[in-house]
């Protein structure tokens, strides 16, 4: 009788050894040999799961986004006050080891995706998802359209973007605090101004 | 007697040309037969100026940060109110073809410079030039410290950037309008927090 095997967390695992192997060595480097001996499986085992290079990164891509999504859900669904909403925020930025993998991860893709449609697509849908449940989070607003709701998402994506990159970028330059007051330089007047305790 | 030619010129249009590739088919597909068609010039040439596809992109990477720099000397040393502060600003963001091909440009690096010390070398040695300017620029301050004063140009940066890299990756749905609003929405309350005229 076959031994049962959980595919998805296999999945998983080696989605999330090829993360390590990206962050280790960029997207060109990385092949699919270093990610079996990251995940402590067999090179064949990966391509049993994986068609190929690169579904494996975009797995580990994949692997990423869940994190967030995961993060957004533990943070519930109910509104948050401003000063709770950007101390979550801050929690997307890359302050520590994880953090870092994650984002080297992103912005690997990213250079990636200039020339690849098909990866700019995937954008475009993770990027629809972590913003469609932002908006649920954000500090209670008055009155608040969709539309506002929108472009406050819209901005706050963009701050944690901005000082993410530039911390990914510059590791010894941009410790926690910096990344966090920076952040909270930036969201601090923009939700206030949305918030109802204005 | 030799024909003189103007090195450094030949170099800048070389390096404008690597843009025009890169940002055509990213960094991995880039090869020095397509720059040096773009160009307008042999291979050879290419290599004559450069050393190599490394060199030559590199140098595609500095003639971008050179335009934004130029741009910066254009903008005069004057400190600027808000709103043409961030009208300013609003012109670094992928709002025409030229901006979205220095932007691809720049992804492409980032995504190279994760697993590459040297690339990340030149990126910090960028922002710095990028941000002691924009720190001339920045709105009257009251009494601002030097602190003060790279604080905000740490945000001004961060949001420029998030901006731009949404923009980048989602050019259909982010029209140059969606930017600016963007971009105003988070630099207007913290600029005129910052300024005088508050």
């Amino acid at each position: 009788m076959p031994k049962l095997v959980d595919i998805t967390s296999q999945r998983r695992a080696i989605a999330g050894a090829a993360i390590s192997v990206i962050n280790d060595v960029g997207l060109d480097g990385a092949r699919l040999r270093d990610v079996a001996r990251a995940a402590n499986v067999t090179t064949g085992a990966v391509t049993h799961y994986f068609d190929g290079k690169d579904a494996v990164v975009e797995a580990a891509l994949e692997e990423v986004v869940r994190r967030i999504l995961a993060k957004q859900e533990r943070a519930g669904t109910k509104r948050m006050d401003v000063r709770t909403f950007i101390s979550q925020a801050c929690s997307y930025l890359p302050l520590d080891a994880e953090g870092r993998q994650e984002w080297r991860v992103w912005l690997a893709f990213w250079g990636r995706a200039i020339a690849d449609e098909r990866l700019r697509a995937l954008h475009r849908q993770y990027y629809a998802a972590i913003a469609g449940r932002l908006v649920d989070l954000l500090p209670s607003i008055r009155k608040a359209s969709r539309r506002q709701l929108t472009r406050c998402a819209d901005a706050v994506i963009a701050a944690i973007d901005g000082v993410g990159v530039r911390a990914t970028l510059e590791p010894e330059l941009w410790p926690p605090k910096r990344q966090r007051e920076t952040l909270a330089g930036l969201l601090l007047p923009v939700l206030t101004e949305f918030a109802e305790e204005k």
